[in-house]
């Protein structure tokens, strides 16, 4: 088989029909009551026998015949001769002839003879309890369940295609029934194959390019969410003998193989190798945005789907045209109202021509209105999916999304909450430790600068800023200025704290690092953080002090510092690097420092400041972290 | 302690807020990643490590120094020496130096020197493969994915009671994190009581009073729907020190003990005491219908609540009171999206001053509009839960609820899907076959007179009529006229079949019966369907032809008969009567006697109706079920 290219993509509609043609079905099995919740049954019952199986006491009282009781009253009741009692889960030793009553409980067998009876409120004894007074009248079959009134046998009792329910397994438990049959959920091969890949829990080798696997434990819960049943195979690295004796056993083993690929071609080539000499390629491309490169063919007996390799496009592919057919084969309903709608918090281009599946997250403004905004940290982003609520899908012919524009959003579940609360900015300790106490946060840390300028475009709550915030709304005000016209940060402080920031260096200090000067004229391997951090603007300002004192330039202050261009994005980060070996010195915090036990020369104090959007300072999570803040730091926040 | 009468009821909200005092919450407990969905985090979550770990090519192509291509295009291409290449999975063993560029795959790691990448599509390689003319130019940066750069180690990746998704286990692989801390489930000790009940799977003895144990399996499935553990113990039975020892057994072993009760005094004093040594009683009686019998307390470190016994009023207590407390416990968020709108589809009359729970079954009419109508069989009904969709509550102060009144129905659970087709009428086991082909119908077997007057009434979307269809709707319409006044039955027809019926005998008609002549003749214990039957009016109406025939009355011959008035409501249940040797004969059809091997005696054939409600016609259920029959019977329909 040669080797096709993605020139003639399907559509997202022949996709569909291609695994609809292919069965997943997974047979039928019998389990028993106890594990029928939400299991779908395979076939109709209907019940077996009378419920109740007697005619039953409704109440507590005295069985009877009605006819003895006609005409009794409060003023002039019926005098019955007391022959017996029954109670629950006793056969009656007794019947009841005229002008005699039984006592008889609630649930009890009715004797024979007794049509009626009535309840023990409505009736006097006489001291030896051998007469029992009724002061009122009954009608044959009053308070009585007649057998069968409840369910009767012969009757449907529940049809083929029934997801069980606690009130089904009630249904069942009534009739007597310990066992069902019920659809086998269809068993799902997860395949993952590249030599970059590591189990989680598994020692990761970064040096030689070493990932962790992150499609296969994903689509597996995937899969199980649809009701199917994931079975992980071992990894197949890229050595092809391998890889394919794995295909090959998934394929027998299950009704659908999943590979999420592998980047190299030889995987590509094994998989084309496999399906051809063993099955049928169906399809391969699909015109949508993440997923173009999928797969869909059968292996042996089993229906086989090739997913992307980067996990978010993996998991959307699966989403989209893999798990309906796992949910239909599984007879587990399509979720329901598992939509919502909102309106696009900014304007987003997309002009690609194929149908994009838009990963979004959902945020609430002041007035309860859903606000949309696209999750995108990039197509090799394997996390991006954490911090997205759903999916909005964009037709190919769609170039623009205006700011304001109504969407509808496909929730990833129909449990799905949105965030009560959106934050954006600096990674910061001590907000993380804050954010632990409220329901639902969520918390993107962009950094300082990028999180003012998405407070000021108005999608977030609050954000959190770090360093000398006058020089940090000045920067990216600037940044931003043409798209912002108009938009000044008009933020409302919620709090503010002080970090000790300074130079992290190994435990106890062995280079004897004792403040900026020795970064300028030592030899020392430093790691900064990214531009974005407001602790970066903390250091560029602290060196612009020396260079000021020194009369020299800070710009040569900067490039006399090893390592000074190297930023990264999170606030341990740089301290990581210390003690991987790789650096002498990091930027950093004190609180960072104690935590990994390391050495810690402080260079001075940053304010960090939560601001609110001015929109949603009304918002009730915002006002919880407002107090929360206030309860850390007292009234500060007021000064 | 006295034993308490319900005269001081509690209200629903201090019966919330004496559960909510209660501590139910389970511990921690550490999951794999492959167990991890749905559990409930119960620290945060930092991240550990970067990802990726190293700087990433996010193509296939060069690494390079970007500012080696500056200028380059496509007619002027910069020309770099290749000096190694760089797979997935590898660490590179070749830096990149002015001048030079590596070949690289997606995903490998950039060499030592190089600081931005092209993709192979802006290349070309000379013949050998020692030259890469690059016909772009790049800038720092360009198609590199940093380390860090999707999660950057110190970074908040989960909060403290997260729901773990599909999502968040791809964030938590990408991390290599393979065993998280959870919640323990809250623990549940199910404990039921009473002589009467018989586990499902045993044998039961229905001559002395026994029926199946419907609550235990219905609560354990509704404790683990509210994301809790449940306990089965074994049945206490009645005697009280068994009683006693498997309550505190329960108490030990469980975060919460549930009991449903059982109807005898000696039980309840049981439970009494236990508390009352060896815990605190908080509250006993609840203000709400059903409900009323309700104990809160605590035993030993258990929390403690007793159920009602009767099967719908403990499912209703279970779900309004207790399931959120067990959420709670368990951190799983309370369903969302769970309540409709709709209106009643008749009027509903209540006058007792307590708040009612009041279990309804859900329609559409044939404009999408939700009618809602309650669903009681009665309180010693087991089974009235499944066939209901959810539950109106209707405050204490509301008398009556009008038909076309709005109300809001909280589902039994946000998957609940209300039936496409609701049929009311005969039991019939033609339909019960055609309906195992639609998609999630309701069947009511209610027989053909009340499926009759429910039509008229205008709820279901079809009703079913056996036996001769003028004398049924002539009895229907008499008997409701007062109600019905100005509504006929207007229904239309949608299929018609033939039923064979006559006698059911033992197998081998074994008494020789002939007819209905042995019947009126000899001494022949019979079994008759109830009068609201179709088959009981043909019954009739043949007797009433052997009367004419006779010259006698019809109600002398139905008095020759005896076991003409024990009526049983569903087809097969008079066979069976037959089988159980409590009948020599019963009313039946040829179907029901060939499918359960026994005799049977051809009286006269009955036409069946599948008769839609006429504004229902066009709804999409009502159209497969028309077609279904027409796939049966062919055109019939149309005579």
């Amino acid at each position: 088989m040669e080797r096709k290219e993605f020139r003639d993509l399907a559509t997202p509609a022949e996709a569909r029909a291609a695994i609809d043609s292919l069965s997943l079905e997974g047979g039928l099995e019998r389990v028993s009551l106890e594990d029928a919740r939400g299991r779908v049954l395979a076939a109709r019952l209907d019940a077996e026998l009378d419920v109740p199986g007697f005619d039953r006491a409704s109440l507590d009282g005295y069985a009877l015949r009605a006819r003895d009781t006609f005409g009794a009253d409060e003023a002039d009741p019926a005098r019955l001769e007391v022959v017996g009692e029954v109670h629950a889960g006793e056969e009656p030793d007794v019947a009841v002839e005229e002008g005699q009553a039984v006592e008889i409980s609630t649930g009890a067998v009715m004797p024979d003879g007794a049509d009626a009876m009535v309840p023990v409120e409505r009736t006097d004894t006489d001291a030896d309890g051998s007469e029992v007074l009724v002061r009122t009248s009954v009608a044959p079959g009053d308070n009585v369940m007649f057998a069968g009134a409840d369910v009767a046998a012969g009757e449907r009792a529940l049809g083929p295609g029934t997801q069980v329910t606690p009130r089904d397994i009630g249904l069942l438990s009534a009739l007597g029934i310990d066992e069902i049959p019920v659809r086998a959920p269809p068993t799902v091969g997860i395949v993952s194959t590249g030599d970059e890949l590591v189990r989680p829990g598994e020692d990761l080798h970064s040096d030689r390019g070493e990932i962790y696997d992150v499609n296969s434990y994903t689509i597996a819960a995937g899969v199980e969410d649809a009701g199917g049943e994931a079975v992980l195979y071992p990894h197949a690295g890229d050595e092809q003998d391998e890889m394919e004796r794995i295909l090959r056993e998934a394929a027998e083993e299950c009704d659908l193989v999943l590979s999420s690929g592998s980047t190299s071609a030889s995987a590509v080539d094994v998989i084309y190798r496999v399906i051809e000499e063993q099955g049928e390629l169906l399809l391969h491309g699909v015109s949508v945005k993440p997923g173009k490169p999928m797969l869909v063919g059968r292996l042996q007996n089993s229906a086989y789907v090739g997913l992307p390799g980067y996990p978010v496009s993996a998991m959307m592919v699966f989403r989209t045209f893999v798990a309906p057919a796992i949910r239909e084969a599984a007879g587990v309903p399509e979720p329901r109202a598992a939509t919502v709608a909102g309106t696009m918090a900014r304007e987003e281009r997309y002009e690609e021509g194929r149908m994009r599946l838009m990963p979004v997250g959902l945020i609430e403004d002041s007035n309860g209105e859903t606000l949309v905004y696209p999750v995108d940290k990039g197509s090799g982003a394997t996390t991006s999916l954490a911090e997205a609520d759903g999916v909005v899908e964009v037709g190919p012919e769609t170039d623009y999304l205006e700011e304001g524009e109504s969407v509808t959003v496909r929730l990833f579940s129909p449990d799905v909450r949105p965030p009560t609360l959106l934050g954006v900015g600096e990674d910061d300790p001590t907000l993380n430790r804050l954010l632990d106490g409220l329901e639902n946060p969520r918390y993107l840390s962009v950094g300082t600068r990028p999180g003012l300028r998405r407070l000021r475009e108005g999608v977030p709550d609050v954000a959190i800023a770090a360093g000398p915030l006058d020089r940090e709304i000045r920067a990216a005000t600037a940044a931003e200025s043409e798209r912002a016209s108009g938009r000044a940060i008009d933020a409302e402080e919620l709090g503010r704290w002080d970090h000790e920031w300074g130079l992290i260096t190994r435990a106890g200090n062995p280079r004897e690092v004792e403040g900026l000067a020795d970064l300028i004229e030592r030899d020392l391997r430093f790691v900064n953080r990214t531009s974005d951090s407001g602790l970066r603007s903390s250091l560029e300002s602290a060196l612009e002090s020396v260079a000021a004192d020194r009369d020299a330039s800070a710009r040569d202050l900067r490039e006399s510092i090893d390592g000074f261009d190297l930023g990264l994005r999170a606030h341990e980060s740089p301290a990581r690097k210390v003690i991987a070996g790789e650096a002498d010195v990091a930027l950093g915090l004190r609180e960072t420092a104690d935590r990994l036990d390391l050495g810690f020369v402080p260079v001075d104090e940053q304010p960090v400041r939560a601001l609110a959007n001015p929109d949603r300072t009304s918002k009730e999570s915002v006002r919880e972290l407002a107090a929360a803040l206030e309860a850390e730091f007292g009234t500060e926040a007021d000064d």
